[in-house]
């Protein structure tokens, strides 16, 4: 395999750059054969930092979160047509296909998760408002206004070597949409594989210059020139992410620094799943899936399995027969279940951490030392048989703090709910954890009781079991990350990781100024009165343009006639002396839905127009009680204005409020519709 | 002053305990009278940190979030009857008597705030429901929902000598409101104001034991002793930040360490603002403020101020006539304006770094070596002038870099928006700016030119002046932090800072698994039909109790009248031509409003009961148009329970889906109702 054995290329400063030197050979894990050479010797790191900043940062932020959304996608697709390529370099990383398609398909379905997030969830602007307005004054005119923007670094994503495609993707995809440039440095044993992606992914023209490098080979001095503007994530050990963590240009600019570190995760039999349950099953056999998918080299695999006490043998039975069936051997293979390790230094570091584990535990399947491989060369390939463990007394240390990274779990047995919440704390901070039990009060007991050393808790049952996906599976719309030994840093979450990469500012001032700032008019702004706003199309319409309508007066007789056509009789729309009883109303009030439906009335320009639909309603609070004899005035204001990306009209939030003569606010709400760009 | 010159004692493990030994003498900051002596040899800071988690923390977990800000609310109270108390000693650390307010009246504010918002942002549960459900599945059977949980260990809290009232309750408000157990440590110079303080917190009897602990003098090995279940949370210098964050214990378990840290904050004059308008007047006003205020030992005081160039000299001059006016003295002298600072050490630290800014800047006002003191023996009290500085070269790097921690500022030139931006980036993170300028345009440029290198920032012009509460304060509702230089934490910003508290955990399961989890309600979990819901009071309803009314035919009778009685004549409704061209309807639709009427009048139960109103309504989208001759029928659903706290009634929150005849949801929303307690 000559022809792969080239040196590997860094991608920095907007060019294909090979390290200088000889390079360190990187082994197929199935073969042994070389795959290529890695050395970063000669790259400028603190160029690639450079051009980062100076070139990717500000590409970036002239496009829109929805802008960056749309290329996500477009460039999840050129992927999804290239994901052939991926997979035939995948298998060199001892991948089975199915691995490969979890590292693949998982990585290029994040990026249509932030996609179509980032679409629906932020908006089609450069700044992002967080939160509410916050009051910070009696009268009005000081108010306050979270807003996050774009850091003005890089984001340094440092990735571990099991996921060379899904790992890269998760972190780049929050860190483009937010609107910062990443530069991606893969585990070196696998980056061959992340090579191959990132050359897609600046083949695909979508990326704008400078908003995605690469680094294959050592870091070099890469975070000696870290700003308090940059970001380094890491994916891989814990003993690593301590020593980034305390390095000197992190703490020094306090950069911020995520770590996802491998964590010893448990998954928990409820007491409820007695053998021949479902959940019996379920819990076995997502126990083997565990063990088996990437031949264990997940950072969310089961580590730690308890089992009520008297069910330790069945289960250990039950695995150790599903376990006979998984085949080792060539991934090329199409009847092997599992691969090979990623390489036979990796074995070994399995090996030594099962040494460990076996002073305390004992095997109920497997033999650290011999597997037999399927249509392989097992003497050079770095296969290891699955090795199931069961220690029975789970009070001893090293279950709970040795962690074997490959095909390798330990049953262990408790007595009670108490003891099990006890247990799974003693992991110290888990990525993932799962309770396997058909009894929703177990579930919830202790969902609560271990939730605050976990980022992530699956409970599996019958009932969700078919469309699951499993323990082991970070999630894009979830937070990956988890607490102490995990590292105690947070990835994905939706359009949490997005923030993560933007500086949240709070911004005090008046309203006017505010609203100039977030693009969002907010109480107490100047209001344009003219030409009714329902007239204006989305290139006219600009925040703050407003209608008043009314007064109408609301009647006895509006009140009764609306009760009878709507059916809502409730007593205090029409039963005086019940009304008076009731304790916030003191007599008859009119209907809420009548106050809305005629502010309705009173605001809307009928006429065909660029208006073309009221597609909801937010945030209605009725504030005063209207009264027979009240009459309603409606100002409805343009708050904000949406326009989206591939249609020819957006969306404008409307503020509207209702007062009665008095001038109190009888109800306060946002109307949502969607408005044609140009007039039609 | 013999009376007061005793031991300062810690509150560990629910006793108070002097330290052993002879511990170091404090100093009155205007007298140089021993106040006190310091010293926590002897205290077991093990103890002390287990004692927080296992009472503390059990004891605060009892309670819901409403339950503990109705505490924060009565301690808040309480504090405020003893406040004369405090300013007392308050006046010992050199503050005048608004130095002391700030300080004291600041912090209870602190406490009021976060019960409110403790009250009105948080469940009356003691789960937090995070965000929204995620679908994780085409069929609905396995979804995702973050929550999140108080952590299990203790947050330290090691404060600086400049606030030793509000800064230990900035910080213990969001712990207490979060669930977690506070260790308090002061900055010694000015602990016996802050022992005062715990003192009385402990003494209203208001707190769970081992909620609340203090130690006073160095904090030994306590760090030493920390998990990934505690946090720690400094406000103090940059350099003993970077030290804390690089301690051993705390990257080795990924401690939730949050920094706050002195920082070059700066303030900005707009172009506009020439000599005459309001807020050339602001600026100069706020400038010698916030120099003087606290002697200038706040963390977000103004150190660079930055001016049009030509207009350098007559803000010059403008500051020097005010600050000439500002009386420095004893501060318990009510003429003094400005009193010491918190002691000799620390003005021998501010005439080192003006020293340094010497190098390249001149003195507008003001002499390091010299000062008059009213009412005060300026030999022995730690008192010093305020200096404004001038330098004229805004590239030299001293102004960017060193901070005189007391009344001194550093006035600079610039000659363009975008110089101004890129100067106000050097400071390489900044707790607070401010911009000073009537025209919206330029605050807009300039605030999102700097937002990402700031954690607040203020727009002070004539219509928020009356109102601001100013560059140097920051407010329970924001939050208070900034990237880089500044530490790169965030605390408080409302209900962000009691996040920052809890473990966020993604749970997946069912739809049933996830609401016995969270106590919500969600889409696919059990509904219970039987006894109409509005007929049940709160001690009788259940989450998933639910009412199915319908079929009702919408006519085009119906919607005819709809419009003419409301008056909504939008064509969608009215006029078969044009809504036939509507691209999203192509026909009359019925109004949303009609829909929603009918919906009240198909699930209400008229007659008097517990259900006494609804108040608001959100989240209402409309989804399929609903056509003349389609039939309506709605399922309310019991989602979420809230019981308030000192009422007799609460929130009850409904899911409502109201779907046509092919059972397809044409409108979903939310229905807020209050319900009472018990049957009336």
């Amino acid at each position: 395999m000559a022809e792969h054995s080239t040196a590997l290329r860094s991608y920095v400063g907007g060019r294909w750059q090979a390290g200088d030197g000889e390079g360190t050979p990187l082994h197929d894990a199935v073969t042994g054969e070389e795959v290529a050479r890695i050395s970063s010797a000669g790259v400028d790191m603190a160029a690639a930092l450079e051009h980062g900043r100076r070139t990717g940062g500000p590409a970036l932020r002239e496009l829109t979160f929805h802008q960056r959304a749309a290329l996500l996608k477009a460039l999840a697709s050129h992927l999804r047509e290239h994901r052939d390529e991926l997979y035939a370099l995948s298998a060199r990383t001892g991948a089975t296909l199915g691995d490969s398609k979890f590292d693949v398909d998982g990585g290029i379905g994040v990026l249509f998760t932030y996609a179509s997030k980032g679409k629906r969830e932020l908006p089609n602007d450069t700044v992002y408002i967080d939160g509410a307005v916050e009051p910070l004054s009696k009268g009005g005119t000081f108010l306050g206004q979270h807003i996050a923007t774009p850091l003005r670094g890089v984001a340094v994503q440092i990735n571990a070597f099991n996921f060379p495609v899904w790992g890269p993707l998760e972190k780049f995809a929050p860190a483009f949409l937010a609107g910062v440039p990443s530069l991606v440095k893969p585990a070196s044993q696998t980056a061959y594989l992340t090579e191959k992606l990132v050359e897609l992914m600046i083949g695909s023209g979508l990326l704008p210059e400078g908003s995605l490098q690469l680094v294959c080979g050592s870091a070099g001095d890469l975070l000696d020139h870290l700003t308090g503007q940059d970001l380094v994530s890491f994916t891989g050990s814990a003993s690593t992410a301590q020593k980034l963590r305390a390095h000197p240009a992190i703490v020094r600019h306090s950069v911020r620094f995520n770590a996802e570190a491998d964590s010893l995760n448990c998954s928990i039999l409820g007491p409820d799943a007695v053998s021949g349950t479902p959940e019996f099953d379920l819990f076995v056999k997502q126990l083997v899936t565990e063990m088996t998918v990437k031949a264990g080299q997940k950072c969310t695999a089961i580590r730690r399995a308890f089992v009520p006490a008297d069910r330790l043998g069945e289960v250990a039975e039950a695995a150790a027969a599903r376990l006979a069936k998984v085949t080792v051997g060539n991934p090329a293979n199409p009847d092997v279940r599992m691969g090979a390790l990623a390489s036979l230094e990796q074995r070994e570091e399995v090996r030594r951490s099962l040494k460990a584990l076996l002073d305390v535990a004992g095997i109920v399947y497997g033999d650290p030392e011999r597997v037999e491989a399927l249509d392989a060369d097992a003497g050079r390939g770095a296969f290891l048989s699955p090795v199931l463990l069961r220690a029975d007394d789970p009070t001893r240390a090293e279950p709970h703090a040795v962690e074997a990274f490959g095909p390798v779990s330990t049953l262990m047995p408790y007595t009670s709910t108490e003891e099990v919440i006890a247990l799974a704390a003693r992991g110290e901070g888990s990525l993932a954890g799962s309770v396997v039990t058909a009894d929703a009060g177990f579930a919830r007991e202790v969902v609560l009781g271990v939730a605050p050393f976990h980022g992530r808790l699956l409970v599996l049952d019958r009932d969700d079991a078919k469309e699951s996906t499993g323990h082991g599976s970070p999630m894009p719309a979830l937070v990956h990350g988890g607490p102490g030994r995990a590292g105690g840093g947070e990835e994905m979450g939706g359009i949490r990781g997005v923030l993560h990469h933007l500086q949240r500012t709070a911004v005090q001032g008046s309203p006017k100024v505010l609203a100039e700032i977030t693009g969002r008019w907010v109480p107490g702004a100047p209001r344009t009165q003219g030409v009714h706003p329902f007239r204006k199309s989305l290139a006219e319409l600009k925040i703050g343009d407003s209608v008043v309508a009314g007064p109408r007066p609301v009647t006895q007789a509006d009140i009764d006639h609306f009760a009878e056509f709507t059916g809502d009789t409730f007593y205090a729309h029409t039963d005086q002396a019940a009304a008076e009883a009731n304790p916030l109303f003191g007599g008859i009030v009119a209907h809420g839905y009548l106050v809305v439906s005629f502010a309705a009335g009173l605001f809307v320009s009928p006429e065909p127009g660029p208006v073309l639909a009221n597609y909801g309603l937010e945030n209605l609070r009725f504030l005063t009680p209207v009264k027979p004899g009240d009459e309603l005035t409606v100002t409805l204001t343009a708050k904000q204005i949406t326009p989206r990306e591939n249609a020819d009209y957006g969306e404008v939030r409307w503020d509207a409020d209702v007062t009665n003569a008095a001038g109190e606010s009888v109800a306060k709400y946002d109307v949502l519709t969607l408005v044609a760009k140009e007039d039609r």
